[in-house]
């Protein structure tokens, strides 16, 4: 098993606005892709679609501001069968966003395209609690020709 | 053990110019930390220097246009002993890069640090091949309290 791991802290921001970026669908829908839909909430299905596809995520643990954890129940076989834990604190003034993407069965080049993708979707969470904007796919920085 | 991954492409660029990125001090000033010194040669050593300290990484494989492996031999007690591979390809217009930070003990925080700014360096080397211009440290983005 192979897992990807980020860690990033946002400014001027708290625990409990970056739980409602990660538990509602506008705020889903401002840093990561504009087509979010479905129920963000314990046991909702959450289908994120991209232009070449896409993910749906069951709601596994909802812990308020401090950690939330979805079950990929579609999508590529890859991706399929794995979970997103985030886990949320506060250091210093900065609202720390410790990110896994674990429990995929080899590194495989697309978990390699992968990791660095979720890096980018993770600095427009940071940007969207900053400034207001983020830069949700389709809008979302190009990184080789896998987009 | 546990690893980072990441992939980029680089387009405008060449798989020699990639490697050449990788394997002068000059290139890997323009794009990781200015404060680069040292002998990028097969079994030499580079010392890569930032504001709160840095890695001395010996170069232990190298492929031309191919293949780049460093084993850091000073630095973070975390990173000691680890490795670092580049593999490059070219696909469809785009110099690919392949990265991993092999042979980390344990996934604590500060792996996932690292994972995300290795992303942004990555970044800083795509940005620096396409453009003539990376955002090497001192002037690297930010993102988090532990920049």
């Amino acid at each position: 098993m192979t897992d990807i791991h980020h860690r990033i802290g946002i400014e001027s921001s708290s625990t409990a606005d970056a739980y409602s970026a990660l538990t509602t669908i506008d705020g889903l829908a401002g840093w990561w892709t504009t087509d979010t839909s479905g129920d963000a909430g314990m046991g909702g299905k959450i289908e994120f679609r991209f232009p070449p596809g896409g993910f749906d995520m069951e709601v596994i643990e909802l812990v308020a501001d401090e950690r939330v954890v979805w079950r990929v129940v579609d999508g590529p076989p890859e991706w399929v069968g794995t979970r997103i834990v985030w886990r949320l604190s506060s250091n210093d003034g900065f609202t720390i966003v410790l990110f896994s993407h674990e429990g995929w069965a080899e590194p495989v080049e697309f978990l390699s395209h992968c990791s660095t993708k979720w890096a980018v979707y993770l600095l427009s969470l940071k940007a969207m609690l900053e400034t207001g904007t983020g830069s949700p796919s389709p809008d979302d920085l190009a990184i080789s020709d896998w987009h």
